[in-house]
C-alpha cells in the first residue's frame, strides 16, 4: 500500500500547482495545515480507487473561494471536518476515504489534512486531473453524479446545506454563500459511491503531482531545468519562452480575469505569445494563433527554476517556459466540452486537441 | 375554539396590512393562496397560544424577499410545505400548528396557506406584533430562540438549509440565498415548543387583524371612515392628515428606503409631516420634530377609504391619514430597542414613546 507522509507535501503542491494551469491559489496555508496534521496523526494511506470497495462512500473535501484570503481570515483548522461529517450525516453513513476534488495548490493540500485529521485514507483521484473555477466542472458531473448536499463552513460556526436541482444551481448557491462568509469557505459535495470514481473520476492525480513535484524539486538541488522532464511525464509541449511584456487582470467578477503578453527569447526570439485566463490560463495564442486552449492545460513555468506562476503571481519581466498538456479524454468528449471547452469561458474558438494545433503550427 | 374561513382572508391581509406599517408587501397572491388553500381544505382552527401543550413544536412559515417579484415570478405552491418539512425534519418530530411570524399583507396569507395545505391548526400570534425587515428582529429573539436551522426554498425546487451562530448571520446568508433564488424565496425557521410562544410570542396578531380588516371592510361598506375606530382599537393617535407633495425612493440597497412629504389639509392646514421608511414607515416628523418613531407603528391610511397605503405604493397627491399606534412593551425593552431601536435604522435619535411625544407635542 502506498501512503502519504509529511515528506510528500512540498512535491504535491508544487506538482498540484503545474497541473493547475494557473489557478489553485497559493498552497502556503494548505501545506502548513497538511503538514502539522500529518506530523500529529503520521502517515496517511493513498487508495488506488480500484482497490475501494464499489459500494463505499467517499467524500471530496475543498476550499472554495479566494485562496488569498484565506492567509489573513485564518481557518480555525475544524471547518473542513466539520463540513465533511455534515455531508456524511445526510446519508446516515461513514465514509470510507477522502477525495481530493482538483488539483491545484491548495485543494491538493486540503483532503490531506480532512484525512489526516479524520483518520481516514485518501483516494489517488480527482475529478478534474486539473484545476478549474466552478463547482459542476468536474468529471463526476458528466457521469451524472450530484453535487448536492454540498456543504459550506466558515471559521465562525457558520454552516450551510444546498440541495439543488442540477451543480449548476449548486455553484450559484455556493458562491454567493461562499462570499457571504467573507470569500472563502471549506466545503464537502459531490458524495458518492465508490463505482463513480472508478468510472469516472481521474485516476492517479495525486501520485502524478507528486512525481511532478518531486522532479521540480530534485532539479533546484542539481541546478537543472525541471522542464523536460515534466513534459516527459505529461506527454506535453513546450510552447513558448519567453517574458512577461504585459499583463492585465480584472477582478470585477469575483475571478482574475485577464490576459498577459510575451516575447520571446532565445530558440523564440522575435515571436510573441498572448495568454487569456480566468483563473486558470484557458487559451495561448503564438503570433496569434491559437496552440493550446481549455481542457488542455497551459501552465507557466519559472525559466530558472521549473516552479508554476500561478495567474496571481504573473508580473512583468518575468522569464517563463509556457508548457502545455493534454487534458483527460472524458473532457474532450461533447459533455465535456460543453461543461469546460473554450465557448463555455466565451472564446470564440472550437476546441482543438493540443496535439492537432502543435502539429498544424508545425507545418 | 376559533376557525379561519376563506371570509377571514380579506379582513386578515387588509388588517395585517395595518400593523404592516407600510411594509409587508402586496397580498394579493398571498391571499389567492391563502383562499384557495382554504377552500379545498375548508377551515382551520386557529389556537390561542396557551392552549397549545408547552413542549409542542411550531413553526413559522413565512416568505422572504420582495413581495413585488412573486407577482411575476409565481411560487409553484409547494415551496412552503417543502421548507416547513425541511425544518421539521431536522428535529423528527412533527409540528403541531403553523405560527405566523409577522404582520403584513402577503405574510400573514402565507402561513394560512401553509397550515390549510399540511392541515395543521394556525397560532395566534407572531414575533413582531407588525413587519419588520430583517430575520433577527422578532421578539423570540430576546427570549433567545434560534432562528436556525433556517430553511429557503424556491420554486424551482432547491433548497438551501442555514445553521448559523446566531440570528444576525442567519439573516445575512438567506438575503443572499433569497437573491440568488430570483429575489424571492419561501422559509421555515425560528422552530420552537409552544411554551417560548407564551413567553415571548406577541399574541392574539392574527384575531385583531382580522379585526382591524373588518372594520375597514364594513366601513367600506357604509361608507364611514374606519380610521377612528382603528385608533380605539390599537390605542392609536391620529398624527395627521394632508396630502403627498413628494416620495424619494432608493432601491439600491435590496430594501426600499426614502422618504415621503406631507402638506396638511383641514385640522392639520399650515403643517407639514416628513415619513422616513426603510420598507417600514420609521420615523415620522411633524414640523420637523419626532411624532413617533420605531418600534412604535406608523401607518399611513387612505382618507377616503381607510385602507393602508405601502411604502411601495405611496404617491404624489394621495390624500392620507397617518396614525401612529403603541408598539408591544417587550419592543421598548433595552434588547428589544438594540434590535429595533431608531438608532439600528441609523436614525440619531433616542426612542421616545408614542404615547410621550404625543404629549410633547400637544403642550
Amino acid at each position: 500500500m502506498k501512503y502519504l507522509t509529511t515528506e510528500n507535501i512540498d512535491y504535491l503542491a508544487i506538482g498540484a500547482a503545474v497541473l493547475g494551469a494557473g489557478g489553485g491559489g497559493d498552497p502556503y496555508l494548505g501545506k502548513l495545515m497538511a503538514k502539522q496534521a500529518l506530523m500529529e496523526k503520521g502517515k496517511i494511506p493513498l487508495l488506488d480507487p480500484d482497490d475501494i470497495p464499489d459500494d463505499e462512500l467517499v467524500i471530496p473535501s475543498a476550499m472554495m473561494g479566494a485562496p488569498a484570503v484565506m492567509l489573513e481570515k485564518l481557518p480555525n483548522g475544524s471547518e473542513p471536518e466539520a463540513a465533511f461529517r455534515a455531508v456524511e450525516s445526510f446519508f446516515g453513513r461513514k465514509a470510507y476515504a477522502v477525495l481530493p476534488i482538483e488539483a491545484g495548490g491548495i485543494n491538493s493540500c486540503i483532503p490531506v489534512y480532512t484525512a489526516a485529521k479524520l483518520g481516514l485514507p485518501l483516494v489517488d483521484a480527482d475529478g478534474m486531473g486539473r484545476a478549474f473555477p466552478e463547482i459542476q466542472m468536474v468529471t463526476y458531473t458528466i457521469g451524472g453524479v450530484s453535487a448536492s448536499p454540498m456543504v459550506c463552513c466558515d471559521e465562525k460556526g457558520n454552516k450551510v446545506v444546498i440541495e439543488a436541482i442540477n451543480n449548476n444551481w449548486v455553484e450559484t448557491f455556493a458562491r454567493t454563500i461562499t462570499v457571504a462568509m467573507g470569500l472563502s469557505s471549506m466545503i464537502g459535495l459531490y458524495v458518492m459511491e465508490a463505482k463513480k470514481v472508478k468510472k469516472w473520476g481521474v485516476k492517479g492525480t495525486i501520485s502524478l503531482a507528486i512525481e511532478i513535484g518531486k522532479r521540480i524539486i530534485v532539479s533546484h538541488e542539481k541546478k537543472t531545468s525541471a522542464v523536460d522532464s515534466i513534459l516527459e511525464l505529461t506527454n506535453g509541449y513546450r510552447l513558448f519562452e519567453g517574458k512577461v511584456t504585459d499583463v492585465q487582470r480584472d477582478l470585477t467578477t469575483g475571478f482574475v480575469r485577464g490576459n498577459a503578453k510575451f516575447e520571446g527569447i532565445d530558440a523564440f526570439k522575435g515571436t510573441s505569445f498572448e495568454l487569456h485566463f480566468q483563473n486558470e490560463n484557458l487559451v495561448g495564442l503564438l503570433n496569434g494563433k491559437p496552440c493550446a486552449m481549455v481542457p488542455d492545460l497551459i501552465t507557466i513555468l519559472d525559466r530558472e527554476t521549473g516552479s508554476p506562476i500561478t495567474t496571481e503571481h504573473l508580473k512583468y519581466g518575468q522569464r517563463a517556459v509556457i508548457i502545455g498538456m493534454p487534458c483527460v479524454e472524458v473532457w474532450r468528449s461533447e459533455k465535456g466540452l460543453e461543461l469546460v471547452g473554450p465557448r463555455y469561458f466565451k472564446y470564440d474558438y472550437d476546441y482543438v486537441p493540443i496535439e492537432e494545433l502543435v502539429k498544424r503550427n508545425a507545418s
